[in-house]
């Protein structure tokens, strides 16, 4: 849901949108899918899906079988403290580093000097890399690591929900008309990507439409 | 070349070696080959390549098969201008952003807390991504980017090459012992890993040979 509402908020900004998922290994293709769909149906330009295998690096149980998503007694899996700031283990590593990265190469051959990604560090703040010192520090990489940089244009990376609650973030896309029943956040959803109801992602989603007031269209399984 | 005199001199420094290649959509594959068995002859704990299907994002000859790389007259490959400080087609958009991204995320997993990347300075000036402050802004993101700088163990990159000349990175490699007969630099090697001598790669690691004084190995057609 935050890639989607940050697609609209780039393209009432007036930009073109190039829009990228990144396949890092993930169980599950449906949010690929999904993402797909919601760029066309958002008016993006293009969108490309780039493959890095970093199921082969292992380390989290979104990308590595050997770790199971944890749940608890219940069956319900585990949420995010972030009142610990603790790390869970669905967090993938360098993940956003490695996204932006790649995002950082289709920009450069496509021209483009504004990146957009949709980190954002109300709810996530078990993530080192959705925090906004690590924004800063990769739009500053950017510049020196492009021609862009080098020839003195200079790059841009965008994080407009970097300090959006979930319910600011479902207001926002509502307003700007996103479907949100076609958006996919779950870590476990299923082939047609139907949520759980149960992993962190599903409760974060949830929680935010209680507090924006408006009715969950998540479709559930 | 540049990878194994990296691998020699962090096992010199008592580093325990985990080399990491990545596949980024080269044209040929022997690099690759090559990379793996030189690891083990060096004495690396582990060697892992990670796929990244970069060619999907074209801008590069080295990866987009529409682009040429650039021959001369005579059809040998045209050389890097540093004097001109221009980009060649062969710059790989954010290579080594996107590599050392790679490298981060296997390193988290790993625990480990130094990574080690071959970037020159010296020959490949044309390359925004080989410079010095390129290399200092990739330590400072990944500070901010992991758990090691979130918990305030701290990460470094070494970029034990930075400031040598080729001609100093060859006599480095047989002082360590590196049989450059095994490595492969060239932009065009053949499945066997034999290079054309034609390709910028292979004219500046000649050069290298030549004014280090010491007999070229190169396998070449």
């Amino acid at each position: 849901m935050d890639s989607a509402v940050v697609i609209a908020m780039a393209r009432e900004r007036g930009f073109d949108v190039h829009a990228l998922s990144v396949r890092y290994g993930q169980r599950h293709t449906s949010e690929l899918d999904a993402a797909a769909r919601i760029a066309r149906e958002l008016g993006a330009v293009a969108h490309k899906t780039v493959h890095v295998d970093l199921g082969s690096i292992g380390g989290s149980a979104l990308t590595d079988t050997s770790i199971d998503v944890p749940l608890d007694d219940d069956g319900h899996a585990i949420g995010v403290d972030a009142a610990k700031n603790t790390i869970p283990v669905t967090y993938v590593p360098a993940r956003n580093t490695i996204m932006l990265s790649i995002a950082l190469g289709w920009a450069e051959v496509l021209g483009a000097a504004d990146l957009f990604c949709g980190v954002n560090a109300v709810d996530y703040s078990g993530y080192p890399d959705c925090r906004p010192e690590f924004v800063e520090a990769f739009e500053r990489l950017a510049n020196l690591a492009t021609k862009a940089g080098v020839e003195g244009a200079g790059l841009r990376v965008h994080a407009p929900l970097q300090h959006l609650s979930k319910a600011d973030i479902v207001r926002e896309g509502v307003r700007l008309g996103v479907d949100f029943s076609q958006t996919v956040s779950c870590y476990r959803a299923d082939e047609a990507g139907r949520a759980c109801g149960h992993c962190d992602a599903c409760r974060l989603r949830a929680d935010g439409f209680t507090a924006a007031g408006i009715p969950d269209v998540t479709r559930y399984v």
